[in-house]
């Protein structure tokens, strides 16, 4: 049944247990997450460097010998992938480092890098020939979902927190999804969603359940991989939440290192809100994690019970990888630092990367000779409420010119 | 004094008197908007379908030969251009046309069209020895003007409504723009910065004034072009508000054509807010134009005093344009339809493109053997609030799947 001839199989990362990859596929029986394994052998006689350089497509799919599509398959619907990666000498002065990178991920289609994961959904639910899909999501996967599922024809059942923002919820309405803003948390959000995919057997895009998902996400560093020349960075500072994303980017340096595109894996920077910092606790105590409040404004990031903790430990551990905590304060500094020093204005979990390595500069832990990637996951645009409170209100004015330069001192 | 092998001048488009293209031109002493003119044979020897087809630059300035900029500038900032065109069967079906496409302009760095006006004028402030910027805007140009300035380290005075949508003051407050919010009209807010600018020497961004920006603007349409395989479509609908982006896409297809890139015109649809439509009056009545109130929630093109009314009558006359006008009730439905129908969640006045065609298509207006491209100039959360109002508040839910149920009869 298996038509992807680049992947060998799925295999839990709990118990080491194998299923065919087939394309509804979801957790181990023993409840663990399924990762995908590649036949790299394969994919190195099919990809290389001089392939992708005469390849036209300026999406995620360029990369699909690295990805569980079917080779006949086209996918469709809204144009993922390919955003900018901007090179920012002030922020690297700054950080006192060589160079510092933005990858704006909230260039976009619905302005995340969840729409990375949704339109890997939209194209394994329509192999598998379901038409209506599902999930829960703090908002951003939620209403790349329901963007990209418009795109392509689908149908959606999406579950979100109340708390979601409001551009989300917007969003998600416009698309026309079938939203239900669940009076809870996270959890029980994606408890409903759970019990609701369960009983109607709709295609299941929660993120830890689909095996395929994190797939999507790492093309975002496929794609670092090439906009630097196939140099990996020495590191690469990315905001946690459910552990999803960041485990997408590990498996993406992963990929592009297995099939000698790259000479090593960057080390991870993992940042995580002060507030709600589940995973960064295992991973610093050694201990497995345990639930936490979700005290943190930055909404993107706010899960208590994040999961995908198993992927992500394991992906910050095997990069040698970083842990840092940033209060809610210091991601509003950084988000108007990032905005002002580079153009790009990020969701609060979109400038916690940046957080963490502000973070990193003043406590004099970051590598001064390094080559640093910070992924700005979500566009400011996404959650106005929250970034007019971290700005203020302007200067008010009337039509006056000496009440103009009154104001502003000039 | 003018680098530029490919502009032969500037030329007033009432009186018809010549400038040298300086990049800090303004307007003719009569008070008249100028025009870049070309030197098209010039540019036929350096410019075809193959040089473009093995250019690798995805931005706005892969069409350099046809943009107003020495041959040694290097743009540089945010990544501009290369925007989505969508094919969208179902849309044309609905409408009973051929071929239907979507441009999602909102689909750039700070999200809105204006993007690709705000890059010009920051490349040509860099050629002039420029290091602040000015403009008033109604909010796209002024967001995305403190966007790529930040980008690309020039400081910004920036004039806007107070009317402005909360998304377009956070944008301008994160890039650390001089911001002020006039107290007043659209037509207040110009005056206002027209004085300051002109007492303090800033470079001016405004649209009607600097000659440039349309220039900008206009690769909306060669992209477009360059996207269908340069046969230009045989329509193509915009929003109008003060005239300038309308009369930058008729440039963009008038280039392309007088290069031998393509071989016709489209003919425009200018589509305006029945609540301030002082273009289209004009056009339709043969009159000049007059000022209006300005009554639409589409702030982008509430512009009741429009700054390039003349470019942009003369645009839609010269295309054998149509003009259709509709309502607000009107917008609100085309942003739904558009958002589940093609996954692209625009503003209102981004919308209103396709509200023109719907309104067409309604009356049996609409030319059923046609290629029609609609422009979405800018994304919806640019306007949350708005769109709020327009898709009401979603369903609620505790985590209980009967509730769930029963709230959506399953």
């Amino acid at each position: 049944m298996n038509m992807m001839k680049n992947v060998k199989f799925l295999k839990c990362i709990q118990c080491g247990k194998e299923y065919p990859a087939l394309p509804d596929a979801t957790t181990c029986l023993c409840g663990g997450i399924l990762d995908v394994v590649y036949d790299y052998d394969y994919i190195k006689t099919k990809l290389n460097k001089v392939v992708l350089s005469k390849r036209n497509d300026q999406t995620m799919w360029r990369y699909r010998e690295l990805l569980p599509i079917e080779e006949d398959t086209s996918p469709e619907g809204l144009r993922v992938g390919n955003s900018p990666l901007y090179e920012s000498p002030r922020i690297a002065e700054d950080l006192g480092t060589k160079q510092l990178y933005v990858k704006d991920d909230g260039f976009n289609p619905t302005s995340s890098l969840k729409d990375r994961a949704s339109a890997m959904a939209v194209t394994k639910a329509k192999e598998a020939g379901y038409s209506t899909i599902a999930c829960s999501s703090t908002g951003n996967a939620a209403s790349s979902l329901a963007g990209n599922a418009a795109a392509a024809g689908l149908s959606t059942y999406i579950f979100v927190p109340a708390r979601a923002p409001k551009g989300k919820i917007a969003q998600l309405m416009m698309f026309g999804a079938n939203l239900t803003a669940v009076d809870g948390s996270y959890e029980e959000t994606f408890d409903l969603s759970k019990k609701a995919i369960d009983k109607y057997g709709w295609y299941n895009r929660n993120a830890a359940i689909n095996p395929y998902l994190s797939e999507g996400k790492k093309t975002v560093a496929l794609e670092i991989c090439e906009q630097l020349n196939f140099e990996a960075p020495d590191y690469v500072a990315v905001s946690v939440g459910d552990g999803c994303t960041i485990a997408g980017v590990y498996k993406g340096f992963y990929d592009m290192f297995s099939v000698g595109l790259t000479d090593k894996i960057p080390r991870l920077i993992s940042v995580q809100a002060e507030g709600c910092c589940p995973i960064n606790t295992a991973v610093t105590s050694g201990q497995p994690w345990t639930p936490q409040q979700e005290n943190t404004f930055a909404d993107s990031i706010a899960v208590g019970v994040p999961r995908n903790a198993d992927k992500a430990i394991k992906a910050i551990i095997d990069s040698n990888g970083i842990c840092v905590n940033v209060s809610d304060d210091e991601i509003k500094e950084a988000q108007k630092y990032l905005a002002k020093n580079s153009g790009v204005f990020a969701e609060p979990a979109g400038a916690t990367a940046t957080a963490g390595l502000i973070k990193l500069s003043l406590e004099g832990k970051l590598d001064k000779n390094a080559v640093i990637v910070s992924i700005a996951t979500g566009n400011g645009l996404k959650d106005i409420d929250s970034a007019i409170k971290t700005v203020g209100e302007p200067i008010h004015c009337k039509n006056d010119l000496k009440e103009f330069e009154e104001k502003f001192n000039l």
